[in-house]
């Protein structure tokens, strides 16, 4: 054992330069600061920036760092031109922060002796909840009615679902403000409970469920754990990052057009639609009742089954079908390269047989959805919402003003459109299950957000269960860059469970 | 910019062996992957471990870690005997980690090529809430009911307060399983909420605050951000970590015989008990009622006493009183010589004057401040805890076994001792300020936890207070190792806003 070596000239130095230039937000010394080049890293619990100009891009945008009073400052000599810097802060706002500096002497460089940090690693202390996914957590919030086979399991309530005592939030400060406890549980939150689920909390969802990105207005864009720097997808996105994180290990949701199937897809977990009223809506704020419908996310095929066997009616469809999977390579080539490839990937391990279907009307289906979809929603929100549609996110918004100007005939001849689809769906998918790509995109990254071209091509995707009333189930794979994708598996109206049988049996392989 | 230099040989090899011994919990295999010697740093949230020692006792301790799954690794190639480490996790129960590590290269070590990390910083995601300060958070849980000076302060309320719509847990599973939704807020928390502030969460306290420790038997003990791997002080823990950690401003607690003043020590916060009676307990579950006395803890002398404007009487004790600090070196000689020299060193830097108490009854006063209180916790408990008292954890069961015990004689015997004591120390006090420790020691390593020397040592320091229904108030400072001491102001009945008054002072100078 011998004595550590003395730090460097010039290295602590440099150090607490760059301490100052933070605390001053002074971007361009801490630019400065770090070593040029694409080697240069930095990491957090967001994910790991690569390179001197992601780095620099990140620090420009963030406005500034939490003020903090370094506490400890351990150093670890490699050699005369290298050292590692371990150092404990205290942070202004409360709590203790901790960061690792690799720091590296370029001998050319005069400023600060030439020491530049090539690698760094940054914690900084939790908040009491993340206000991006929860607008109320607890230990639990609310516990099990009763032990059941749902023992152990925790829940996260999409923030449309009645929880007794709490107000419904809605994703919209306005609405809850407005809002008065709820004296009942809703249908599938008693049920969860019952059968012995405990409420986590109340988990953040897009403003009434009208969106399919996770970027609520409001109170942020939840994490996507599993694709550092991308949307989480909505309108189940808090509930779906509460699972992804294992805050949770049921996300309680809705889908009315791939809210539960977009973020199964972009997290990679596991999720379902079921079937247009197999599990009641009772006590849930509608979007589109005609197509709204009760669904969940997890982390396991198990867990999905288990939640199914606890809300789902009885029996199946009464009809039988089978367990044939067939796959429409024109549905699949909607997609974007990357999940086209991996959805064919998951293919090919499996013995899917190929179909062709005439897909020329989908483009006319999809518009006949958004329009009967948009009408419904302005009739379920539209007395709230006339003359306070500024209590809304832009984006929402402008999806409710489209809604409002959709004239009576115009929804009228959406909905006889919907109709008549829902019947050609129903006959193309038949008693085999369809396998498509459940988005057409992976998760979006978050500094663009998700287009209108991006959302529209998921719907073009998502709106064949959402038409059909049909139960749809999302499988996580992988792009070849790792990135979570959906295979969304869909079948006829009432086969819920033989959908989760399935996919408990795809991913017991 | 040159290409990134491949990794030298062994080197990756080591890194996976490192995992998977890691996954193993091989605690003998990750001990010799740790470099040898006193320089080894191991770092996460909690603080950091120096030399291989004390990082081999944490992980023999810690029972493995969480499972998981690499998904990026980034090499930072150093030279030959030098390479670090970036790399993310998945984690099985959601989440995602982060890891940096240092490895060198001993020339002289056959095994993993003579890899070893010298230094590692390890990130794992937060949970949903942490449970050992908080059981219920919200964004807010309660919003305020009106704008005012409090407003964007947010509060951690004790688990003892009422709020409405929320059960009280007072710390005891138990207790919480057979309570009912409170219809009426305490009286301070419906005053803190009118004056602006937002209820963050309720917080945990030990069991029915019969503890200073804050290491709830059902909970956990929570974190102590500014004495890593120290133990927070109690009994209002939740409330105080909530604070140091920023999740919340303000800590609501209560002080019995030091439950605001040992957390604020521990913890260098700012903390208040107020004067026996000023403000109402309604709503409150009672321990000790002729001491229980509400109070609160801040990050700031300011805050502190912002917060007393909204909760104290208008007014003093309407007789005044100087501002003239006094301090008793037999006094502070009762705390441990590192407090001593802390607050001494605090005195030096005002005008206090030396005062000499005769302090021979002091031991007997503290027997029948403890016996007094035994006899009330017991007459607000008994009738629930009797046949029930496996419902507590060992500490706190045993004092309320002992409270059992006492006799009524005893028990009116020190309670015409406390009557005597209060008359005494009152007189003593007068119309001075006197400063003390807040506590006879810095917040004790949680892996012993709190002694019954340190509780009573403590003690003999806080009854003073106690016995006297006096004010006191606690304001931070530090050893010369860094660790906090709190130094207590106690004045006459009804001069908490003179102390708010002088504490702010101070910390402003």
């Amino acid at each position: 054992m011998t004595a550590p070596k003395p730090a460097p000239p010039g290295l602590l130095e440099a150090f607490r330069a760059y301490e100052a230039a933070l605390m001053a937000d002074d971007v361009a010394a801490l630019d400065r600061l770090f070593a040029p080049g694409a080697s240069t890293l930095r990491a957090d619990a967001d994910g790991v920036l690569v390179g001197h100009d992601q780095i620099s891009a990140f620090r420009a945008a963030r406005g500034g760092a939490a003020q903090r009073t370094l506490v400890q400052t351990h150093v670890q000599v490699i050699d005369d031109e290298h050292v590692l810097v371990v150092a404990a802060t205290e942070l202004a706002r409360g709590g203790r922060g901790l960061q690792t500096q690799l720091w590296t002497r370029f001998p050319d460089v005069v400023e600060h002796g030439g020491w530049k940090v090539t690698a760094a690693h940054v914690s900084t202390p939790p908040p009491a909840l993340d206000t991006r996914i929860w607008r109320v957590v607890g230990d639990p919030l609310v516990p099990p009615t009763a032990a059941g086979p749902l023992s152990g399991e925790s829940v996260a309530v999409k923030d449309l679902y009645a929880v007794a005592g709490q107000c419904i939030g809605a994703g919209n400060p306005a609405w809850l403000a407005a809002a008065e406890p709820e004296v009942e549980h809703a249908y599938a939150v008693g049920r969860l409970l019952d059968a012995g689920a405990a409420i986590r909390g109340i988990a953040r969802t897009d403003e009434l469920a009208y969106s399919l990105a996770g970027t609520n207005a409001h109170y942020g864009t939840p994490p996507n754990p599993k694709a550092p720097y991308r949307i989480p997808g909505g309108s189940s996105n808090g509930s779906a990052s509460a699972v992804s994180l294992g805050h949770a290990t049921i996300g309680l949701g809705t889908d009315t057009g791939g809210s539960i199937r977009v973020p199964a897809s972009y997290q990679g977990l596991y999720g379902i639609r079921t079937t247009h009223g197999a599990v009641p809506m009772t006590g849930t704020v509608p979007l589109a009742p005609d197509f709204d419908a009760v669904g969940w996310l997890t982390r396991s095929a198990d867990l999905l089954a288990a939640v199914g066997d606890v809300l789902l009616p009885e029996g199946g469809n009464g009809q039988g079908g089978g367990t044939d999977l067939v796959f429409v390579p024109e549905l699949v080539g909607l997609a974007e390269h990357d999940v086209a490839t991996a959805v064919l990937a998951w293919l090919a391990r499996t013995d899917a047989a190929e179909r062709h279907w005439p897909l020329a009307e989908l483009d006319g289906w999809l518009r006949a959805f958004q329009t009967w979809q948009a009408h419904q929603a302005w009739r379920s929100h539209g007395a709230w919402l006339t003359g306070n549609l500024d209590v809304l996110g832009a984006d929402v918004r402008g999806r409710f003003e489209a809604a409002a100007a959709i004239d009576v005939e115009t929804a009228e001849q959406a909905h006889r459109q919907v109709l008549e689809a829902r019947a050609r769906i129903r006959d193309l998918v038949a008693d085999r299950i369809l396998v498509l790509p459940s988005a057409s995109s992976v998760a979006p990254l978050a500094v663009t957000g998700s287009t209108l071209e991006t959302r529209n091509a998921t719907m073009r995707l998502t709106c064949l269960a959402g038409i059909g009333g049909l139960p749809a189930v999302s499988i996580p794979t992988r792009t070849t860059h790792g990135l979570p994708v959906g295979v969304c598996l869909v079948a006829a109206a009432g086969r819920d469970r033989d959908l989760l049988a399935v996919a408990t049996r795809l991913a017991a392989r």
